[in-house]
This record gives C-alpha cells, structure tokens and sequence, in this order.
C-alpha cells in the first residue's frame, strides 16, 4: 500500500462510520421511529451530517488527495485504491466547487421545498410549488455553471453525478432509437392488451399470506437473510450499512397482488448486488454499485426480465395458487403471465409497465435538457409535460398531481437522475443478452435454480463494486460498451411474441 | 445563559450526537441487524464511540469545565446548567483518572470476556470464566485505586459511578434489615405458598395473542406510542434516543403468560420516566433519569406495586380470561393475583418473586465487598455464593450456570452496579407510601385510571430527570431521604395479608 494512501485511510474509514450512521438514522426513519421523534432526532443527525462533511472535506483529506493525484503517486496504488482516489477527486471537485453558505442556503431550500412539494401533490397546485422550484433550478443551474468545465454542458455536469457514461450525445441517440421503436410498438400492444382481463390481480389478498409469499420470493430470487433483512415502510426501498448487512422494505396494498411481488424482486435485485460486493471493498468509498444505472440494471433484471417471464413463475406458479386459491385456481400461468405484462399508455411513471417506462424517462429527460438550456421557464412546465404525455403516450394528465406533480425528484433538487433509470433498464437487457449466449438462462429458471445466474452476476459485476463503470462493467461482460439496440430489440421480441404482432 | 457556558453547548451537543448514533446502532443491533452484520458493524460503531470519547474529553472541553467549576461562574448558571457541569466533572474524573492504554486494554478485555462468560455458562464451567474475571477485577481494583479519596474504599468509588447517595454505611444498614425481617417471613411464604396452584401459567399461551395483550398493557399503564415503540429481543430492555424516542422490548415465551405481561410493564415503567422527562433538558447530560436506583423505582413501581395488585387487575382481569378462555376461565381475580405474587426461595434473580428478590442482590453486593476488600479469590468464589444461597434462602445452586455464572454484569467489568436494584425496589416502596397519602391510588386503580398517578410522577420525579439526586428527590416527594422501613414494611403488610399470616 502506498504510504500516503495508508495515511488516508483512517481519514475515509471516519467519514465512512459517520455516513454509515447517517444511513442508519435513515433507516430507522423509514422503518421504525415514534411519530414525534423527527425533530429532536434531526438535530442529531444535522450534527453528524456536518461532521461527515467535516471529515470528508478537510485540509488534511486535501493534501493527501493532491498528493495521491500525482502521477507518480498513482503508479503506486492498486486499482482499488485508484478508483478510491478517482472517487474522492468527483466528491471534492462536486463540493469544494460550491460555496459552503450556499451549499447550506439550498440543503436548507429542499428541506422546504420537499414538504412544500408534498403538499402540493396533495392539494393538485403546481402553483404552490413553483416558486421553490424555481429557487431550486436557479441554485442547481448557479451549482453546475462552478463545475462545467470545457465543451461540456452544465446539465451534464447533473448527468455525470449519476452515470459518467451517459452525456446528452449518448442520450440522445438512446432516446431516440426508443421513440421510433417502442412508441409505436406501445400503441400496438395497447390495442391487442385491451382483451386480457386482469382484474384476478384487484381481488381481495391478505397481507399476511403478501408478506409470507414476498419473503418467499426474495429468498427464491437469492436474498440472504443472513446478511439483510426486510421491513415495511410507506416506499420500497434498499439501503446498506456495507455488504452485510443490506435491508430492503416493501409495502402491501390489499387488493394488489402484483405490488408486493415485483417490489420484492425488484429491491432484492439491487441488495444481492450490495451484498455480492467484494469484502475487500466494502466500507470504501467504491463499495457501493458502480453507479444508479448499474444499481437499476440489477434491479429491473430480477424484476423484469427474470421475474416477469413464464419461465421463472413455472415452477413457483402453483405456490402462488395455492396461496390463494379463491382467487387464482382459474387463472392459468399463461393468463397469469399476460396479465403481469400487460402494457398500455398510462400517466404515472412508478405504476408503469416495462414497456411503456422508458416513454416516461424520455419526457422527464426531454424537459430537464429545456431547463437547463434556458428553453422553457417553470410556469410552462405543466403544459410542457401535459403535451408530451399527449405526444408520445397519446392521453393527458387531468390533473397536475398525476402530471408534472407527481415525482419527488425535483424536490430535492436531483435533476439528471431520470436518465439512469432507462439507462438500467436498457443494461439489463444487454447483459441478458450477453448472458443467454453463456448459459442456458430459461432452462435454469425452468428448475428452479438461479444459483448460476446469480453467481455469474457476483463474479462479472457486483464483487466489483464502483471499482469499474458502467462501461467498462459492459465490456468485461460483453465485449462492447452501452449499445442501446439490446434493448429495443428485448422489447419487440418480448412483446411480438406475448401478444401475436 | 453564561458565556462559558453557551461556548460548551455546541461541545456538548455533539457528544450528544455521537452518544445518540451509539444508542440507535445498539438499540438495531438487538432488534433488527442481521446475523453477519456484527464484525462490519462493529468497525463503525468503534470509531464513533472514539469520535465519542474526543468530543467529551479534550482540552476544549476541558478549559470550559475548569471555568464554570469556578465559585463566581457557578453563580451564573442555572440550576439545570449546574446538574450538567456537575455531570461533566463526574465523567471527567471518572475518564481522565484512567491512563487511555489501560483503559483501551479494559475495554478490549471486556469485549472478549463477555463472550467467554456467555460460553462458560453454556458449558457450566467457571474455571474457563476465571481468569478473565480475575483481570477484570484487577483493572477495576487499579481503576477504584485512581479515584479513591478522603477515607473512600474503592468498592465505593465503583457504587458512586451507579448511586451516589448510598455507600457502605447506607447499604450495610438497609441490607441488614433487609436480611433481619425478610429472610424469615420468605420461609414463612414459602411454607403456605406450595399450595398455591400455578399450573394454569404454563400452559400454552398463543405468541400472537400476547403480543397483542402486551401492547394493550402498554397502552394502559401509559406508554406512549406516539414518542416510543415496541420490538422484541433476546432480553427485555428499556433504550431511548431522546425523550420523544423510547424503545422498549419484550420477548415472548409460549408456556409462559406471566413472563412478557411483566416485562412489559416493566419497561414501560422505564419508558414513562424518559418520556416525561422535560423538553429542556432531553439531549443534555441530565437528559436521563437521575440514577440507576430511580429507574428502576419507577420500572418496579409499575411492575410489582401497581402491576402486582388486586386493585390494577380488577378491572382488566375479564380481558384477560377473554384472550384465553380456554387456559383461565376457571381461574378467578384472587387465585390469579395469589399465582402472580406466588414466592419462595429461589436461585435465579431474574426470574425472582418480589419477596425474595432483594436478597439475590445482598448476596452479591457482600460478594462485590468482599472481593474489593481483598477478602476472597476468584477461585473461591462459587464456595462463597453457594454458601449465601444455603444461608439466606435455604437453598444450594447444583450447578455454576445457576449459581455464580447466571448474571452477565461482572463479565462487562460492571461492580456496584446489583445494589441499585435493590434500592430501586425500596425507593419505589417508600414513593408509594407517600403517594398514598396524597391520592387515592387504590380506588384510581380500581376503575382503570392511571392518569393521576403518571402525572404524579411525571410532575414530581420524571420531568427533573438528572437535575436531581435520588436523595434529593425523596426529599422533595417524601419530605425524608431514603429510609429503608417503608420497603419492609409494604413487603410484610402485602405478604401476611396474601396469604393470611
């Protein structure tokens, strides 16, 4: 180990510990805390908030990383610790770029302006919230002009926080091979969808035989419950403490039978890949996913391709029957299977099937490139977003809270973290690809046994962590980099066939 | 506010913080975190108990403390600022007495004996155990030796640390006539208590259904659910964050009504006390109860004077009977508050009736004496207790895991902590003879409102939290400090009136 890095360790391992109580305080939140807790609470994890920047932003932590920047310096370090100091170099250029009384002005605005966000939702009033939206894209677009940097553009700057490889040339091109294909392939299915009846899924599902079957699930897709744990909370969610211990949440609504299902196999898609993360790494400042496209890639994959093909339910549908008969003894696997693609235009992007998901994406990103160019101003917004959605979807919001109200995202400030969502989804479907020609995936599922899946995903991508991007990720795994082609062509196999195009 | 003082509160607040971050990790640790999660754990928690340890002593802190000891600063502050200062100088005289390596070495050493104590019961044998109680006791004899002052013994340095109103001269006097009225008439219970027919308790009682009873019993003594929740765990045990975040657990046993119906009453009787503390002094150093002694006053009033009463069940017994007709319908209120206050002589403390419990805790405070006054080896201690045993309660331990390996408090270093018990028990005696005076607890009881006697004490004791010494608060409640009569005398009213003596 290079000696100035040795130096640097026990700096990181504190600002880790401190990040690490934050993540629990969080969790606890979520999971756990009495009703009245949150503001006494919040005082102490302000003042762990502050020490965590106080640890990781220092004249101390400075000069090492200066140091370890030199080229001789790196010649020293392993790739691991490379990728550390590639890591510390993004967070410091991201938060020494910002004035600290600014930096605080906004944390202080999104604690507003998420609560103010929420009401608005509530109370259907895009008009409520705009005046801090506004605040919020001026403080983001002030921000990203500190750290833009040659031709790049300062949206990108909020891209590459999310995912290095994907800028607004990649994007674009993305995106635009999806709205050729998929669009109109949406309106295809959309027609033929109209005669399954899926309304087996709305009948009456008791919580508890939800949560004894979800445990189920996540063990079957290969949750360790040595190393996690699940509990409930109002958003599925997966958060980390380090690669043992990784929990998830689900949620159950009773006359929703899917919900539960797939938010199981979804989380449980991004926990293997935490808890798959190398021993060697974890605690560190690349411990983590490479990044929240590769996190969504693993994620969608356990819940979408895997998880929403008849060859994984073959062996487990009975179960699910047998669960509740009174309600499923009719319904065949392949009606079932139909039922859980069913795909059709629709306005709320968390409620979206996989085909018509990447659609929303698209308009998110489509109007996050018109802020950030000055193209449109927040008073737009709604009718901006209201016209897409007739565009691209063929229906409109009727109101704003199942409009342009209806993610959070933008309450905290966090534009340019869309994209990673399609950008997983379109991963996945890659690495699927590369997949099937290593091994016999249907048939493995066909028995039961996603151990070789799972094991190629730890050995190829997750043990890794962020040590690699989600490119290089995709050329160890593939041969090739992101190419967007895997995934239209996915859909339109997936979907010509489910429906008989 | 005085200057110096307003310069330590931010100092203060973030030891706080970390102390907070501590309690949640632990609290998590024994309610959720997974099996493997421990040793990664364990890492964060080790470097924000140091961040703990800095922020409490340094020479920051250290200056501040020396001004405000000062007569004319002391004349600035308030009575709550004084409690803190008072606390402060406590914890600096306890740490900075103690040499950092040595104390490290203690501190690592516990954290292996603790899991050699766990084995050693496992495998009832004390002599694996032995060697590491005999470092422990030669650290704490070094430490004791540090701090000892004026004409001081060190075992009472050790019993300041938990009660600093009662030394030897409190203790031998109270335990004296402890011993001289207690110990016969618990051979005179005994005697009447064989006929007593229990059996009724350990039949099969559906976990679902106490669960549920638990959180009703909760709910009626007081608990509130707003600022508090309920988990369960290995050991029942009291945690709180602030006093708007008080966990209590529980744990349930399927042959055993009793067992969890007491711990939660117990616990909430723990729960109330940080819960009622005032809002101006939760998150400070007198934020918590006044003492170890006065928590367990409160958790025992609720769970032996209160809980243990004709009057407390009268009007909740049906409900009860109704959660399980099956096992106590031919159960009546006389026969099963008989059964709940069934006593007799018995090895193990933590399962102990009311009646003899306090003599469990003479035998080790004369034990804890002994060994601190050089009077025993370690090696003879399992003579030693089982000779007690035989002489106070007529009965010999036939196996080290039921006689001197039961407890775990000597494994983690902590002497002096036993007698708190036993004081805590008589302080809720001498409390309630004086509540008695002023409400009519007994018909409060009897038509199911416990409203008066919480806020009784929240008004009385509760809300002072620290600011107050044990004496202090008997003094101002009671208009006397502790005196133990009342303790032996509520024993022998209620015992020769249970059971006709």
């Amino acid at each position: 180990m290079s000696k100035t890095f040795e130096k640097l360790q026990p700096l990181l391992d504190k600002s880790m510990a401190f990040q690490t109580a934050r993540s629990l305080f969080e969790w606890d939140d979520q999971t756990t805390a009495p009703f009245e807790a949150a503001e006494y609470t919040a005082k102490v994890v302000g003042i762990i908030s502050d020490e965590y920047m106080k640890s990781m932003i220092n004249d101390d932590v400075r000069k090492l990383l200066k140091k370890l920047q030199d080229d001789k310096e790196q010649e020293e370090l392993t790739d691991t610790e490379k990728a550390i100091v590639k890591e510390l170099s993004k967070a410091y250029e991201q938060l020494e770029s910002i004035p600290p009384e600014e930096y605080r002005a906004f944390s202080e605005l999104t604690s507003v302006s998420s609560r103010k966000w929420s009401k608005a939702k509530k109370d259907n009033c895009f008009e409520d919230f705009a005046p801090y939206l506004k605040k919020i894209i001026d403080f983001k677009k002030k921000f990203a002009g500190y750290r833009v940097k040659g031709d790049k553009k300062p949206y990108e700057v909020l891209l590459g926080d999310y995912e290095e490889c994907f800028m607004i040339k990649e994007l674009d091109a993305f995106f635009d091979l999806v709205k050729a294909e998929i669009v109109p392939l949406l309106k295809e299915v959309a027609k033929k969808a109209e005669t399954i009846d899926k309304s087996y899924n709305y009948l009456n599902y008791d919580i508890e035989k939800q949560k004894e079957f979800s445990k189920y699930l996540a063990g079957y897709v290969g949750f360790d419950f040595n190393r996690g744990v699940i509990a409930e909370s109002a958003h599925p969610f997966t958060l980390q403490l380090h690669n043992h211990d990784v929990r998830i949440t689900n949620r159950f609504i009773e006359n929703n039978l899917e919900s539960a299902m797939f938010s199981i196999i979804h989380e449980s898609g991004h926990a293997m890949y935490e808890m798959n993360i190398d021993d060697a790494i974890t605690q560190t400042l690349v411990g983590g996913g490479a990044s929240m496209g590769m996190h969504e890639s693993q994620s969608r994959f356990f819940e979408n391709i895997i998880g929403r093909s008849n060859e994984f339910w073959a062996p487990i549908y009975d179960k699910l029957v047998n669960t509740y008969p009174e309600n499923l003894s009719n319904i065949t696997l392949d009606h079932f299977i139909k039922g859980i693609n069913k795909a059709a235009p629709n306005l709320i992007r968390t409620e979206a099937d996989e085909l018509s998901y990447c659609i929303h994406v698209i308009i998110r990103y489509e109007i996050e490139k018109m802020i950030f160019n000055d193209e449109v101003t927040v008073d737009e917004l709604p009718k901006v977003w209201n016209q897409k959605y007739q565009e691209y979807m063929g229906i409109t919001p009727s109101t704003d809270t199942e409009g342009i109200l209806q993610d959070t995202h933008w309450s905290w400030g966090e534009f340019g973290y869309f994209p990673s969502y399609a950008i997983g989804t379109a991963v996945a479907s890659q690495i699927f690809a590369c997949m099937q020609e290593k091994m016999p995936i249907d048939d493995y599922l066909k028995v039961g046994n996603l151990t070789p899946i799972r094991e190629y995903l730890r050995d190829n991508i997750h043990k890794f962590g962020a040590v690699r991007n989600t490119n290089e990720i995709l050329k160890q795994v593939c041969g090739e980099e992101f190419k967007a082609d895997y995934y239209v062509k996915y859909l339109k196999e997936k979907y010509k066939k489910l429906y008989d195009l």
